[in-house]
C-alpha cells in the first residue's frame, strides 16, 4: 500500500551540532535499512530546501505511523502523508 | 533529470461528456507511450481525488514544460512542478 | 484501516433540481448500504454547512478510493482524506 | 451533543523531559476517565504526526471547554473545535 | 448556548432580480421571527460587505443546523460557526 | 460605534508565572471597568481556545484603539478589528 | 474618522459592454462628488490591477456602509475596510 | 512616485525595554524628518494593531529602498510594498 | 527602474478559439515591440504552466501600469507586481 | 536551464553580529564567483525586504541543489525553485 509523504527538517539552533550529526548519522542507517527492506521505496531531495519527498509501501496506516515515528529526526519534521493507490493509466 | 509533478484535473460541466471520455482516451494513450520510454517514471492516483502525482526523467526543463502543455488534458489541469535530486540517503 | 474524510458538497446550479433529487437518493442507499457493511463507520453534519465527516474502516487504500469515487455526489465533492491509527490513550 | 474535535500538540524544548513525561502520563489518565465516563468517544492518532482527531459527547459548549482546558497539555496544543449534528443518512 | 456565525451572502447572477428580491423578503421576516422568539439574539452588518455576524441562542447544534439550513439564502450563503461559551471576565 | 474584535492571547513562556497572574488580574479589572462604562459590550470565550469575541460600542477609531492599546495582555494579543454597523433585518 | 478601503473590481462576462461602460461613467461621477466633498480623500490605483487604495474620512462605520455599498460597481467589487488613526509620529 | 507600504513591528522579547525606547525615539525623528521632506506622504496607524499604512512620494524604487532600510525599526518590522499610480476617478 | 512581473493566463471558454488566437497574435507583437525597446527586459516561461515571469525597465510606476493594462491578455490575466533595485553583491 | 529562484534571509538574533557579518562577506564572494562563471545570471534586491530574486543558468537540478546549499546563508534562508524554460514570445 502505497504513501507519498512530504518531510522537512528544521532542526532548532538549540540542538549542538555533535549532537545533531549524530542524529543525522542514525537517521541514514534507518532509512537505508528500511529501503533495503523494501518499504521505504523512493526518497528524492527537493532542490534548494532540507526536504524530501519520499514513497512508503506498508502493510497499513499503523505501520506507516510506526516508520515515520520512528525516524530520528521524527522531532525536528514536519510530516504531510499522502495516501495513493494505483492510477488507470499506469502500465506497472 | 527528475521532476515531481501534481495533477489536478477539473474537467468544466460545458464539456461534452464524448468529447471528455475520447480526450481521456488519447490521455491514457499520450501517457503510456511516455512511461513505455522512460520519461514519465511513475504515475499514482491519489486516494479519493480526480488527481494523480507524476514522476518525470526528462533531459531538461523545456522538455518537461513540452510533455505537459503536450497533454490532451493540459486546458483542464492545475499543474505542480517540484524539481528534486538525489537524496545523500538514497541506495539507489 | 481507518480513515477520516472530510466531503463537501457543492452541487451547480446547472444540475436540475429533480436530477438532483435523484443524486442524492441513491448517495442515501449507497452510503447505508455500505454503513450496514462496516465499511462506512461514522457520518455526521458539519453543522451550518452541507459537508459532512466520516470514518471508514476498508482495507487498503485502494478499496476507500473506490468506495468514494463510487459516490454518486463524487463529481460535486471536494473530498479531504486523513490517515488514521490506533491512539495509544485509546480504551477502545 | 458532538463535536470533532482536531489536537495538535506541539511541546517545546524548554520543557524539560521529565516534565513533559509527567504531563503526558497525566494526560492520559485524564483521557481514559473521560472515556470511560462516555464524554470522549472516540480518539485516534493521525498518521505520521503528533496530532490526533476525536469526537466528544458533552451537554454543551461550556461542558465542552471545560474538558478542554483542563488537558494536561493544554498549554501545548492547538485545537480546533467543529460542531457536528446527526446526518440524514447516518443508520445509528 | 451561544454561537457566533458569520454569513457571507453571494447570490450568483443567474437568479432573476424578482426571485432575489422575494427571497430576501422571506429571509428577513425568517430572521426577525427568531429574533422575537430569542434564539437569534444579535445581527450586525458588516462595513462594505454583504455579510454579517450573528449570535444564537439554541438548545443545542442540532437546532442551530435547523435554524441555518432554514434560512432562505442558505443555498447562497458561506457559513462559519464558532462555538462560545461565558468569559471568565464578562459581567453578565 | 459598534465593532467586533476578535483576541488571541499568547502568553510566552519567558514572562514568569506571577508576572502573568498579576497581568491577568489587572486585565480583568480592566475590562469590567470598561463593561460596567457600557464601552465593552460583550466579551465570549470561544470554546477550546484561549481566545475571545469582543463587541464594543466607542464613539470612533481613536477611541477603539486607545481602550485595545490600553489592554494589559495588549503585547501578548493578535487582535482583528472588524468595522460593524445596523443590519437591516435586526429589531433593535 | 479615517479607513482605508481596498477596492477589487471584477466586472463578470456577462455584463454586456454597454451596461459596465455605463456602471463606470456613473462610478465615476459618484466617486468625484464624494471627493469633492471631501468624504473620499484619497484614490490611488494599484499597478497592474483592476483595483484601487482609498482614503475616506466619514463621521462613523454606518455612513462608510452607506458610501461603499452605494458604489454603481459595488455588486462586483471585493472590498477590504482597514478602521485607522492618527500615528503618533505624524507630522499633520 | 507613490507607493503604498504596510509596516508591522514586532519587536522581539531579547531586546531590552531601553534600547526598545531609544530605537523608537530615533524612528520618530527619522519618520518626522522624511514626512518634512515630503518623502513620507503619511502614515496612519492601524486601528488594534502595532502596524501602520504609510503614503510615499520618491523618486524610484532604489530610493525608497534606502528609506524603508534606513528605519532604525527595520529589522523589527515585516514590510509589504505596494506600487501606486494616478487613477482615472482622482481629481486631484 | 526595474520591476519583476509574474502574469498567470486564464482565458475562460466563453472566449471563441478564433477570438483567441487573435488576441494571442497581438499579444505577441505588442511584447516583442516592448522587448525591442528596452522596456521589457526578459519574459520566461514558467514549466508546466500558462504562466510568465517578465522583468521591465520602465521610467516610473505610471508607465509600468500602461504598459501592462495595454496587453491584449489584460482581461485575462491575474498579474503580480515586486519592485526591484539593484542588490549589493550584483556585478553588473 | 534556467532557474528563478526567491531567496529571504532570516538571521536570527542567536547569530552574533561578527559571525553574521563573516557571513554576508563570505556569501558576496561566493555570489560574485559564481555571477562571473555565468551560473548565476541575475540578482536583485526586493524593495523594503531582505529578500532577492535570482536567474540561475545550471545544467541540471542537482548542479542547482549544489549551487544553493553551498550558500553560505543557506542555513538562514528559505528558498523557493522556479522551473522556467523559453517563452514563445521571447526575442532573445
Amino acid at each position: 500500500m502505497l504513501f507519498l509523504v512530504k518531510m522537512t527538517v528544521n532542526i532548532p539552533d538549540s540542538v549542538p551540532k555533535d549532537k545533531a550529526d549524530e542524529i543525522k548519522k542514525v537517521e541514514k542507517e534507518y532509512s537505508q535499512k528500511l529501503q533495503r527492506e523494501g518499504k521505504w521505496q523512493h526518497i528524492w531531495r527537493v532542490v534548494g530546501k532540507y526536504e524530501n519527498y519520499s514513497v512508503f509501501d506498508v502493510k497499513d496506516n499503523q505501520e506507516l505511523h510506526e516508520v515515520l515515528t520512528g525516524l530520528p529526526l521524527f522531532p525536528y519534521m514536519d510530516i504531510e502523508v499522502i495516501p495513493m493507490c494505483k492510477h488507470p493509466s499506469s502500465i506497472k
